[in-house]
């Protein structure tokens, strides 16, 4: 294990051991608890979708029933359970994606929303055939783009508009194949349909129409959801931030954002900047205020402000472990019940904000568009208030912290890439043109985003860094979202110094366009940027993105958002590593199609590896082989 | 048991003897196969909603695992999964009604689709406010309604139009309680946003969450289904028909139309007639076409044509197993997977036809709106050709069939009450007042709605028939739909003639308004005309629902839809009874809340209860207290 790993340890060991003598709670003593885990549900030949059961099929032809009652066999099931989770996937992300569209519709002039990049505003009112674009009042036009931007969940008739983006031969493909979605809402609830006891019995077509559902997610809810996020909140641009527990600060009142809409987290830093607030912190003793990111809300904070990345998922509870936390403050997704639990045991505040996700044990304050502001300050002064409770002989905060660059849009990329725009070629700038010209030339081989979450069936952050490490020392770029790069952060390859690391070619692209070999580009949603990116660069070339040497890489995910990512980026026509199995091996008709049969259709394919090392191999043939293909 | 049961009986003994010999699989070996099913999903604990898991915890507090990895407990696992199905049965009803608007979409007066009930499309239509409803051209409103009824699924602002059905002191129920449904598809996916892993833990708003997800099947999606089901193909009146396996004739080509959506087998019906392929049909040895209906589609089709009712879900099979069946024709919904492996053991043809079902084995036929009389004459002579391949060593018909009338919508029910308006006291046609008068006036005790699925876990039919013999012995009227109308048209109970088991208040009733004691009102999504009908008698009395002594009741449910179902009733201030226990026993809070807590904040509860004869002695005590809780 790399220096980085062994640094993150250093974390978790104390972290732990302190969870120990505080008889906290954590996710490792839940996952002991849970002993070994249902070999049906491992294989997803578990089907609860009736109540007829639940039926439990053999994984093993021959051995034991092979259908469940109503008839449908392994293949159906898990074909039916892994869309189950493309749906939910699909909708927590683009459920979100309404509250940012929501948030716009509220915008105006004084704020708290406002249009913060009308310039990207206006320059999506165009691509969405606004014919005013150019000069309607910005607010008139916000709203007018957040009604149109609304009917995207759930028009009667048409495709995405958002699809057009892709070159016209990745659009034919989606064409031939029927896979364009049409209104976001309507594929997850038609989904929900196909997969109803009784219905689809096709393990093809239901991989399909989860297909479809995903891309409905990548295309659609994710890309609004960073699009309309970088209007009312700014377009992030390259900055310095720091990452890991030691960003908590024992003498400032320290507020945890957790979760994953940016609603909550600005109007948060926004209410714990005004002054009044910081004065009633330092009258009870702090210096300030210093809130601290987590999870997907951490990366939406620091790509836009800098906000300090105090971890990634696994560590959300070592953060109140440290007993410094004033107040945690969650909106949705990926948030442990447990944690009012364990923020009792210290002396911190666990405030839930979402109607959609109430979660029990201690303070819900709803948030709301209309009173988003207010709601915002009574939570940073109920976290301020509480300082004066912290039992200094409970607080031990791990002195480990890494700087780290983030920020990186593609707008934020395509500003360095200007840098060495080749003027003697008349080159023009703002285009992705140095990026495939140094991939094309072959002085980087090809590129990954890497993503997802972290997972204990995976020694954690390790196959993440690994898969960095081992991709950038051969020349391959990275870019990263989520908890992937939160990861990326901690272990320091999100910093200029990290070209040592690259191979040459890869060393010299960093050097002259001043960027890490590992690129932030944001939160879970944000993979619609990689997509964005990638797109650029095969419509610049006038071919399928399918063509490109680059991979999508999910080396320890967790979620059903992660599925539906998966299923869109494939649908993209890019390669997917996925670094744990998902819960399909039951079906092995389905599982040739995820991972041979779907390439024939739609270019791409699934590949399922654990080993980060062995899955670094597979990913190199890969992308030469796409060389090949291309003649480069 | 009653002789109804015994005769139900006969009719699987001889058809499940004749499938052992003849080698052919039923759902009962398949059941068998399936040994113990697994405790842990039987209680609703077992969590597959992120791939750290599968996890589950302990039914029992204190033993095993109290915790999922991520921190949830039994309540918060048990109230998702429900949730789910709720989220899930949602979605196929009203994935069913945007068919029924888009075919609506597409009529004109040529047909096939066209408009059969104008004047309830202009009733609806003024309901909506639709300003020109009286004048406007016919297929120029019913495309406008149409495009209104679509935004019901997908609109970004507003609650569902059908909501101000009910009356004023339920509709402020629903206000003060948050759960007036929004867009029916938005429902969906933000409670899958809700129940991803990370977002609610808190088991009362997931159940409300669910709720509200419920309403809008019911008072969305489903009742959408119905009354533009109405306004296509005519909104039906009382009429005879028969049921049961002895329907199909072994003199003529049989054509089974088995699913749900009416759009498929009204056109398969209007193919049928067509007298060229009657010709054909003779011209290959046949008397003639002869089409049986099973399940909903069934229902839709006796309901409105009179088609014969071959049986409900767990006769699905038995009908191939006669040997007589030339096709089967499929839609959505209630499907077994193993049809066509079934019909193979024939010389059935087995017909998938909907991309949202498709189903491997046989033979695939797209329908389409565009395309649909063609797509069903491509069936109907599949069907007839195959007549000559019929093997009449196989064909064995039980010789069982009961006449049956069907057809009560609530139009035709105020008809039949027209006839006893009391013109005396200056009463008016066309309401409900006759009913309302004598279940105030205690001549009838209450009304009770039966509906539901069959389940194996359930001896078949014997629970549907039990509560209603012993529902109208009791002078307590029902009215049907689903699966459970069909049990009871084959137990004799849709007929004049069941009045002579009726107590004797509702045997005068049947009599002087000419109808069965049991009212077949339609499938499943007409559960909806139910909740139209009890909201017209709460409204004429200017009360809540919830006042009025009626139940809901599901002996035998098995599906998703069933759940979703139930939510909207309860919901509606109905008390509902589930006569299969729902996966939710592992969290005892919740299952607290379901039949006792929600009755504080709804006015209405579920009630668990397997054996019927004590779930008919629970009904009628509660039916008595409404009665002394209205004075009456």
């Amino acid at each position: 294990m790399s220096n980085e790993i062994l640094n993150y340890d250093k974390v978790a060991e104390a972290s732990l051991a302190k969870a120990q003598r505080d008889g906290a709670e954590t996710m490792w003593d839940r996952r002991a608890a849970q002993k070994t885990q249902c070999g049906f549900g491992e294989a997803g030949v578990c089907c609860r979708i009736c109540s007829m059961g639940p039926c439990r099929v053999s994984p093993v032809p021959g051995k034991g029933a092979e259908r469940g009652i109503c008839g449908a066999n392994a293949d159906t099931i898990v074909a039916r359970n892994f869309a189950r989770m493309v749906a939910a996937g699909t909708s927590s992300h683009s459920d979100h994606a309404r509250d940012i569209v929501h948030a716009m519709h509220h915008a105006k002039a004084e704020g708290p929303f406002k249009i913060r990049d009308e310039a990207k505003l206006r320059r999506i009112a165009k691509e969405w055939d606004v014919v005013d674009a150019d000069t309607k009042e910005t607010y008139a036009l916000a709203h007018q783009m957040a009604e149109l931007a609304l009917e995207e969940f759930g028009k009667p008739f048409g495709t995405l508009r958002f699809l057009k983006r892709a070159p016209q031969a990745r659009q034919d493909i989606w064409a031939r194949e029927g896979i364009e979605p049409r209104a976001i809402d309507q594929e997850v609830v038609t989904l929900l349909h196909s997969t109803h006891m009784g219905c689809a019995a096709d393990y093809e077509s239901i991989f399909r129409r989860g297909m479809r559902t995903g891309m409905a997610d990548g295309w659609g809810g994710s890309m609004i959801g960073t699009e309309f996020s970088d209007i009312l909140y700014g377009t992030p641009t390259a900055r310095a931030s720091s990452s890991n527990l030691g960003v908590i600060d024992a003498e400032m009142v320290n507020i945890m954002v957790h979760g994953h809409d940016p609603n909550l987290s600005e109007m948060v830093v926004l209410a714990a900047k005004d002054p009044a607030m910081v004065e009633l912190a330092k009258s009870v003793g702090a210096k300030g205020i210093n809130i601290v990111g987590m999870c997907c809300t951490g990366n939406e904070m620091t790509m836009r402000h800098g906000i300090k990345i105090a971890g990634n998922f696994y560590q959300q509870e070592m953060c109140i472990i440290t007993g410094a936390m004033e107040a945690v403050v969650v909106d949705v997704q990926c948030i442990f019940p447990t944690m009012p639990a364990l923020a009792k045991t210290y002396h911190t505040r666990f405030v839930s904000t979402s109607p959609k996700a109430k979660i029990a044990g201690d303070i819900y304050i709803e948030f709301s568009e209309a009173t988003a502001l207010d709601n915002a300050r009574e939570i940073v002064e109920l976290a301020v208030k509480n300082f004066p409770n912290r039992d200094a002989s409970k607080v031990e905060i791990p002195d480990i912290k890494q700087d780290t660059m983030v920020g990186y849009s593609v707008e934020a990329i395509i500003d360095h890439l200007n840098a060495v725009v080749n003027t003697q070629l008349e080159d023009g700038f703002g285009t992705v043109k140095p990026l495939t010209d140094v991939i094309y030339a072959g002085v980087i081989r090809g590129a990954a985003g890497i993503v997802g979450c972290n997972n204990p069936k995976q020694v954690h952050d390790y196959a993440h860094i690994t898969v960095m490490e081992e991709l950038i020392k051969r020349d391959v770029i990275c870019v990263v979202t989520g908890c992937a790069a939160q990861a990326a952060a901690k272990a320091g390859l999100l910093t200029l110094e990290a070209k040592e690391k690259c191979g040459r070619g890869l060393l010299e692209v960093c050097e002259r366009v001043n960027i890490p070999p590992v690129l932030h580009m944001g939160s879970c949603v944000d993979i619609s940027r990689i997509l964005h990116l990638v797109n650029l660069c095969a419509d610049l070339k006038g071919i399928d993105p399918a063509l490109l040497p680059v991979v999508g890489i999910a080396p320890e995910w967790m979620s059903e958002k992660a599925v539906a990512i998966a299923n869109y980026v494939v649908g993209s026509g890019i390669n997917t590593y996925l670094g744990i199995i998902p819960q399909v091996l039951g079906g092995s008709n389905f599982v040739k199609l995820m991972t041979e049969d779907v390439q024939e259709f739609i270019g791409a394919h699934f590949v399922f590896e654990k080993d980060p090392l062995v899955m670094v191999d597979k990913i190199m043939v890969d992308l030469e082989a796409k060389r090949v293909g291309l003649g480069i």
